[in-house]
């Protein structure tokens, strides 16, 4: 089914705008967003602030954001209640990137094409910046513009992604993974945490924003695990055929440093197989909304196929 | 003023336990809460999770969780609603000292006697330990039992606290300061937010726990403004006077890494006197609360003196 099909069924809305519009126009202004909400870099302490600048507003391609605006499409969530949830998810992935990036992690010297922030800056202020931002992404997220009871579940949630069970779990089972094996189960459980958990909150935060049932929640959660692993197979599959340059950060990390990846589990063409049948997978759950629900869940479609077909 | 005196001239209080007992009870019943609280060790990922428990099951003095509770009992704060604050603020003064700690910081070895976690475990999970313990901080917060409005201002406040405009804020400045020269007006701001900002925010998070007209509040606040500041400025003179073994960390860090202090800065006499200083203006706030409020700062007060007069 195309965009333009989707978009006619929607009673009086305007024909969608093609993805990379849209995404143009959500990138252009979630940046405008975070370009203010992050601590000025002439105020004290400036090296820290320009760090945390540093940090974020690197060209990024905001993934994260973009499914907390379709999300929050899906629901008719209003701007101004979806940027501090895209903000707030976006400083926690920046921050997992700066530390992941430090000597005693992933020890990277190059991040969407710019030096990491431990090399640009050093290793205290990368640690501190990591932290920094931490902290400013719930306190963002505690001034959205909800009702209060909404925005106490979306800071557990966050809370939830973020912690143990979720982003840092699941990077501690990457870690105690180096150099042994993995079945491609466990290699799900974690991928699911590590990078999963924080993407399937982009969709659930940007819905809850919105009106959306219980039933409607459900299909979307199953579309966010979905799309949460295929986006880390196929963050494998670059990783061990793209170029630096395509990447914009050190490619073959995975294979030098002894991680189990999907390819390395699988095979390239077995993790290709696996991404694909992962979007059929998420293509289905917005089906499954019903016809009625369709034109509100193109983005997420698209979306869906932008993060398996990607080249970077 | 005793306070035998104070406890009798709260209508049907019974009488104050000494302090000793009642911090004895309080860190008892503190203990108990966040080992509950903690993830288990048993419980995947179990390095990540023993290495959180071991960063906050350490023995520490819980100089925050005690302010919490002082606080709420001025306001006749719930226990059930302090613990989870209490908590929260120890969640992230916990993580900061293992971060504190690693190399790239302040490369320390011991913590409360104990090797600290970076030594313990590795580098790359004690920076994941320090991540996940302030993911946690905000969860737990999250699910305090106040009113939702009550929540979204507990977590504004401690992201505020911990954030670039406190605590890592003035750990930026700290490091900005190694080798230089500081005025004491410079230093005052630097510790205002590095660790002020926390231990104001223990008495302002407990106090909002209960009932506090905005003049209390405004007491409370001046009160821990003092203590916050207090509190390191005898940090400085007891890095520069006491034992490693008496204070269960490496003594004279301060000196050896060129770092201004109130001692190096105003020498330690005049730093002894000016903690005492902080002492009666901490005092002073309470006093000004009114004769009718004296009761309920009992403990406020007594905590005030344990904090300046303590030898380690």
């Amino acid at each position: 089914m195309s965009v333009a099909s989707l978009s006619e069924r929607a009673a009086g809305a305007p024909p969608a705008a093609p993805l990379s519009d849209w995404i143009a126009a959500r990138q252009a202004h979630f940046e405008q967003f975070i370009q203010a909400r992050l601590p000025l870099p002439e105020r004290e302490p400036r090296r820290l602030h320009e760090a945390m600048r540093y940090a974020v507003l690197n060209g990024g391609k905001r993934v994260r954001p973009l499914l907390v605006y379709a999300a929050g499409e899906f629901g008719a969530a209003a701007e101004a209640v979806l940027d501090p949830i895209a903000a707030a998810i976006e400083f926690v992935h920046a921050y997992s990137l700066v530390h992941d990036d430090m000597p005693c992690m992933d020890d990277d010297v190059l991040r969407r094409g710019k030096p990491t922030v431990h090399v640009a800056f050093d290793e205290a202020t990368a640690m501190l910046t990591g932290d920094a931002l931490q902290a400013e992404a719930f306190g963002i997220l505690a001034g959205a513009p909800v009702p209060p009871e909404a925005c106490v579940a979306l800071v557990r949630e966050l809370a939830q992604a973020a912690g143990t069970l979720g982003m840092c779990g699941g990077k501690a089972i990457d870690l105690a993974a180096v150099g042994r094996s993995m079945s491609a189960a466990q290699l799900e459980t974690m991928h699911r945490m590590k990078t999963g958990a924080l993407l399937r909150a982009s969709v659930t935060m940007g819905a809850a924003a919105g009106r959306v049932t219980p039933a409607e929640r459900a299909a979307l959660e199953r579309y966010a695990d979905a799309v949460g692993l295929a986006f880390q197979i196929v963050d494998d599959v670059l990783d061990a055929s793209a170029t630096s340059a395509e990447l914009g950060k050190t490619a073959g990390k995975d294979l030098q440093q002894s991680k189990p990846t999907y390819v390395s589990v699988l095979g390239t063409e077995a993790a290709r197989r696996w991404a694909e049948r992962l979007r059929a997978e998420a293509h289905d759950a917005l089906s499954a909304l019903g016809a009625e629900a369709q034109p509100r869940t193109a983005r997420l479609r698209q979306l869906a196929d932008l993060i398996v077909q990607r080249r970077s």
